[in-house]
């Protein structure tokens, strides 16, 4: 296949990304494709943040991929920072390819270089093979997500 | 009881937290409360970031219990902010006396108060008090969580 890159996204990434959070189960019940204003919004303000990466992933100048990696400063494990998954889409063309891997990968050497001690992420009770995923890949489902909306 | 104050830490705090951070079955293991360095290091960079929060709960100028609060920007969602919060500890003088509510419904409001649409958490699988205790203040454990110490 041919090169992939990774790497931080820029404003005009957001329709693709959008399209990639919105082509999915769950997904499809909470975006809005056809509205990007929230999503310009959030990014304008999200690439601020120092402790926050949109990640994509591209293959011929197309985005077929993105995460978010959040850096978490924190007191517990002798003052440990952690880093936090969030959103991990694979374009529907990519799925076994390979691309979720070398996604996460990418955030695992990210949150290395960062100093995090602890990478952890949450995953819908629904989604089986994500589990199974997370697990080859070394992660513990040692806890339980628990999540409140406001 | 006597009047309860909860508010951000401040760094004479930390003696205090890092006592209840190590009192407890799974922190007992990793905190280090003889060595302070690593804490007061960490809290003085956490304290710089304004999406992090570690909060305390003091009554007649006594930490009582802790809390981290952290408010993440995210496109998910329709450009949604969600917070996590961390490292829930109440001091065992106070267990049963409605500190921990007390705490998580303060985490809720701060969370409201700086537009987060969600609020999550997670508990290890081994907590089963705490899931109960969570699932009575309204969160669904909707999720699986997923640990890689690096």
């Amino acid at each position: 296949m041919s090169h992939l890159d990774i790497r931080p996204a820029v404003l005009d990434d957001i329709p693709a990304i959008v399209a990639l959070l919105a082509d999915d189960p769950l997904g499809a019940q909470r975006e809005s494709p056809d509205d990007l204003t929230p999503y310009t919004a959030a990014f304008e303000r999200l690439a601020q943040d120092p402790n926050q990466i949109q990640a994509v992933a591209v293959r011929e100048d197309r985005v077929v991929g993105t995460l978010q990696l959040t850096i978490v400063l924190g007191l517990s494990r002798r003052g440990s920072t952690r880093s936090i998954i969030e959103g991990v889409r694979v374009h529907a063309d990519e799925r076994g390819s390979g691309l979720g891997t070398r996604l996460i990968e990418w955030a695992i050497d990210e949150s290395r270089r960062q100093d995090c001690q602890l990478v952890q992420l949450t995953s819908d009770v629904s989604r089986a093979d994500a589990h199974r995923f997370y697990e080859r890949l070394g992660f513990t489902a040692s806890h339980v997500g628990f999540k409140l909306p406001l």
